[in-house]
């Protein structure tokens, strides 16, 4: 890999993403940050994003603005309840897809990833999905993931040039101990990023959505505590 | 196909998506058109999308806002010339990819439509993609939106639960010609239709781009003249 080569990495100020680009980083990529100001109720998100960027050297941080509302149909888009107080183990084993699922969202923030990808030259997407904790999201498993990367080398100049774009998903097999743990190693502040599906106006964590539950619990088996700020 | 199935249908405007919404319709699909305002300078193209969506007993007309201006690197979105005066030959012969093309589009506009399609509970996707005047464009080719059909299947929930979307693109194989001949006997006003790249202020066809060209020519070999308005 040309060590100037530039990787497009989706990044949404959570945790996953954040260690995406640190590893992408680490792989040697220059990076061009891409987040999505969807309508999502925790915009606080965002803040976190261009923070995890600019603490890991990412070369640009592109924002786009994109409406999934006029979709409806999610509790992070629309005033739905969220489930709280679920155990890591009930969130696991729950199949059923859940309630904050966005509608092909996934689908949606690659296709961009690919325009953006298409018109800055670079051959490389990375994207922190996980297929372990949210079973019920069928837009983190891998086989998405392979049918996209199909579909991009049939979609542009540069794939059917002979250069199709690879899609990487480092964590997509990863538990979030793992996640965490690998987090360290290179160095990733996660007391910049923000995970809860719910937080205060100060960005400040509930404590009991699933996010944070998922989040918390794998800090303590990993032995630390989570810097991010939670209420009381 | 149960009568009161819904089918999404992009809808530019142009010649070639009426005629798919005309399709859907007779083949009996309660439509929902999706258009985009996409910093296209063309945006004439959406008046024209209402019309027509409108005069073909569309259900309901989404429009979504995407600022695709963010990744530059079209003619249709950012200030480069366009080709004007060429032949319809030597835009066919023409394999490089058109200066009009807009990154990764199709595959941005089939992603809403893919979650238009999962909130709305439909299981049908109508394009007007065409492969043969415009050979250049790599998402106009059957194996694209083949690939999508697939990626589709593993998107969503309906997918997952057994009822992947299929995704018509009817005209793909047509000449102009014949989708013009196909919208006359499906009763298009094709005088609600816009197609010209470069229009002036009244919304009126150069008869210089490739894309007015393409049609008069077609027009003429059907051997009606094209109801939509063009500059002296």
């Amino acid at each position: 890999m040309d060590s100037s080569s530039a990787a497009i990495v989706l990044l949404s100020g959570g945790l996953d993403s954040a260690v995406t680009l640190a590893i992408a980083r680490r792989d040697g990529f220059r990076t061009i940050a891409l987040s999505f100001r969807y309508g999502q109720r925790h915009a606080i998100e965002l803040d976190a994003a261009q923070a995890v960027a600019r603490s890991l050297g990412a070369s640009e941080h592109v924002i786009v603005d994109i409406d999934l509302r006029v979709f409806g149909g999610s509790a992070l888009t629309a005033d739905l309840p969220l489930p709280k107080d679920r155990s890591p183990a009930a969130i696991a084993q729950d199949s059923a897809i859940p309630l904050t699922y966005v509608p092909a969202r996934n689908t949606i923030f690659l296709s961009y990833a690919l325009a953006l990808a298409e018109v800055r030259g670079a051959g490389d997407v990375f994207i922190g999905v996980n297929a372990i904790d949210y079973s019920g999201y069928p837009d983190c498993r891998p086989e998405f993931i392979a049918a996209f990367e199909k579909l991009a080398g049939l979609a542009t100049r540069a794939g059917v040039e002979g250069r199709p774009l690879k899609i990487h998903a480092p964590l997509v097999h990863w538990s979030k101990e793992q996640i965490i743990r690998r987090g360290l190693e290179l160095g990733v502040d996660f007391g910049l990023t923000r995970s809860c599906y719910d937080p205060d106006l100060a960005g400040r964590g509930c404590r009991r959505c699933d996010s944070c539950r998922l989040r918390l619990a794998a800090f303590e088996r990993v032995g630390v505590s989570d810097p991010a700020p939670y209420v009381e």
